[in-house]
C-alpha cells in the first residue's frame, strides 16, 4: 500500500475514468458522449498502435497474456453479441499491456530472488563478507519492484475495471508479489546470518552438505517460480511441490545433525544451524505458494498452502 | 485465490455489471437504457432498504465504514454535480455494506489470531497438550476468514468497481487478512513445539519468564490490531511500532540466555527456544504491518515495513 495518496487523487486520466465508471443508471448517456467525444478515431488509432509497440516489447513474458487471451475465449465478449469497436480493441489492449508489465516484473522479482538466496548461501559457506554485504544492499530492489507491482495493480483496477478472470489475474499480481518479495527477505537473513558470525564460518563442516543441497533446491525452485510465471505450466507448478518436499527432509536431516547426541559447536551454532534451515525451508514455501497461484489461474484448481507464515 | 471459476463466471449478477462497466463509447447508450430497465424504482428502494438493515447489523465494526465516509467527501461526489439519484444512494450503500463486512470479518480475524496465541502460550508454559491440539485444529477457522475477505473483496470489485480511496480500502482488505492469516499460523507453530515436547515443558525454567512477557506483549498487539480496525485511531498505529521493539528487546533477552556459556538443555531445548522466540517476534511484525495497513488509509503515510518475511 505504498502509493502515494496525493499522486492517486491528481491522476486526471484515473479520475476521469472513474468518474465515468461510476456514473450509473440515466446518467450514463451524458457519460457516453462525453467518452465518444474524448476519443476520436485518430487518438484511438494512435493508441492502439502505442499498445500494439508497447506489447511487442514485452513479448518475452507471455504467460499472463496467454491467460488473459484465453479468458476472452472463455467469457462472453465485451459488450454482447456484436463486433467490438475501436475503442474496446484500444482498452483491451491496455489491459494486455497492463498485464504483461505486471508479469515482466513478476519475473524481474522472481530472478532477483534466486540471485540474493544463490548468492547469500554462497556467502555462508565461503564466509565472504562482501558478498553478505551485497545481498543485504540489493534487497530493496526486490521491495521496488514489489512496490512497482503494487502502483500497476491500482492503476489498472482504476483504469480499467477488469471483470471475471482478469480481475483476478491483476490482484493475483499483488499476492504473487507479496511471495516472492519475502522470498528476498528470507535470503537477506541468511546473509544477514553468515555476517553475524564474520569472520568465522556460520556453518560447522558436519552442515555444509546440507546447506549446499537446501542452497541447490531453493535455486531450483526460484528458477521454477520464474519458469511458472513465463510459461504457465502446471507441470512446474506440480514439481514445485515436490521440491518442497525435498526441502522439508533436507530440514529434518539438518536437525538430526543439530541434535545429534555428539554435536560439538554448543548451542550458539545449533541455532544459527536451525534457524538457517527455517529460512531456506520457508523460502521453498512461498516459492511453492507463489507457484500455485499462477497454476490455480491456469486450472482453477486450489490446495491447502504450505506452512507459510 | 480461493474463489471457485465455475462460482465467478457464472454469477449473473457480476456478469451482468461487468458487461456493463466494459462497454465504453458508442455503445454506452444501449447499455444505459438496460441498465435503467434492469432497475425500476421499487427495486432500488428495496435494495436500498436491505442495505440498510445489513449496515445497521454490521453497524458495532464502524472502521471501514469511516474512512469510506471520509473518502466521499474528499472526493469529487460520484457523477458529477449534480444530486446523487437513487440509484446511486443504493450503489453507495451497497459498497457501504460490503466495506462493513470486509471491515466485520478482519475484526473476527484478529480477534481469532489473538485467543490463538494467548492458547498456544498457555499450553506452552503449562505443557497443555489438549489446548494445544485445539489451537492447531481451529487455524483452519481463521484460513476460513481469510478466504471469506478475499471471495468478498473479489465480489465487490465485480460489482461495484469502486475507485481512488474505496479501491485502496478494498485491496488492503486481502493484504490485512494475510498478515492476521500469519499470525493465526504463527501460534499454531507454537502449539505445534509445545505439542513436540510433551509430557516435558518446551520451555525451561530459565526461558519461562521472558516467553511469559513475549505472549503479553503479542497478546496486546493482536487487541490493538483489533482495536485500530475498529477506530481507525493512528495512535494505536504508533503504539503497535513500539511493542513491536519491546518484542525484539525481548527476542534479544531470550537469545542472551539461550547463549549464556552456562545454559544447562543442551541444543536442543536451545533451538526450540530459538524458534519460539522467532515465532512470537514474527506474529508481532505482521501485527505492525496490518496495523500500518489500515493508518496508511486514514493518514496516507507509510513506513518502511519491519523485517516480516
Amino acid at each position: 500500500m505504498i502509493a502515494s495518496r496525493d499522486e492517486r487523487t491528481t491522476d486526471p486520466h484515473t479520475a476521469a475514468h472513474g468518474q465515468q465508471r461510476s456514473t450509473p443508471g440515466h446518467q450514463a448517456k451524458d457519460t457516453a458522449d462525453h467518452a465518444g467525444s474524448d476519443r476520436p478515431l485518430h487518438v484511438v488509432i494512435v493508441g492502439s498502435l502505442l499498445t500494439k509497440l508497447i506489447r511487442r516489447t514485452v513479448q518475452t513474458w507471455p504467460a499472463f497474456d496467454r491467460v488473459h487471451r484465453s479468458a476472452e475465449r472463455r467469457l462472453p465478449p465485451y459488450g454482447g453479441d456484436r463486433e467490438p469497436s475501436p475503442t474496446i480493441n484500444a482498452m483491451r489492449d491496455e489491459l494486455r499491456a497492463d498485464l504483461l508489465e505486471v508479469g515482466r516484473l513478476l519475473v524481474s522479482m522472481a530472478e532477483a530472488a534466486r540471485t540474493a538466496m544463490g548468492h547469500a548461501t554462497e556467502a555462508l559457506l565461503t564466509a565472504d563478507r562482501e558478498i553478505c554485504e551485497t545481498v543485504i544492499a540489493r534487497d530493496v530492489e526486490i521491495n521496488d519492484l514489489q512496490r512497482q507491482v503494487d502502483q500497476l495493480v491500482y492503476d489498472t483496477l482504476a483504469r480499467q475495471a477488469p471483470v471475471a478472470t482478469d480481475l483476478r489475474l491483476v490482484i493475483t499480481g499483488i499476492q504473487i508479489s507479496l511471495d516472492i518479495e519475502r522470498m528476498g527477505d528470507l535470503a537477506m537473513h541468511v546473509a544477514k546470518t553468515a555476517l553475524r558470525r564474520y569472520p568465522a564460518p556460520a556453518v560447522p563442516p558436519e552442515l555444509r552438505g546440507v546447506i549446499t543441497s537446501m542452497g541447490e533446491v531453493a535455486d531450483r525452485m526460484a528458477g521454477k517460480v520464474g519458469l511458472v510465471l513465463t510459461t504457465q505450466n502446471a507441470t512446474l507448478g506440480a514439481e514445485l511441490e515436490s521440491d518442497d518436499d525435498a526441502m522439508d527432509d533436507l530440514q529434518r536431516q539438518l536437525f538430526n545433525v543439530l541434535l545429534h547426541r555428539e554435536w560439538p559447536h554448543g548451542a550458539e551454532a545449533a541455532i544459527d544451524g536451525a534457524l538457517l534451515g527455517r529460512f531456506y525451508e520457508r523460502y521453498a514455501d512461498h516459492a511453492v505458494n507463489a507457484g500455485r497461484q499462477v497454476v490455480y489461474l491456469v486450472t482453477g484448481e486450489t490446495s491447502e498452502p504450505p506452512g507459510v507464515a
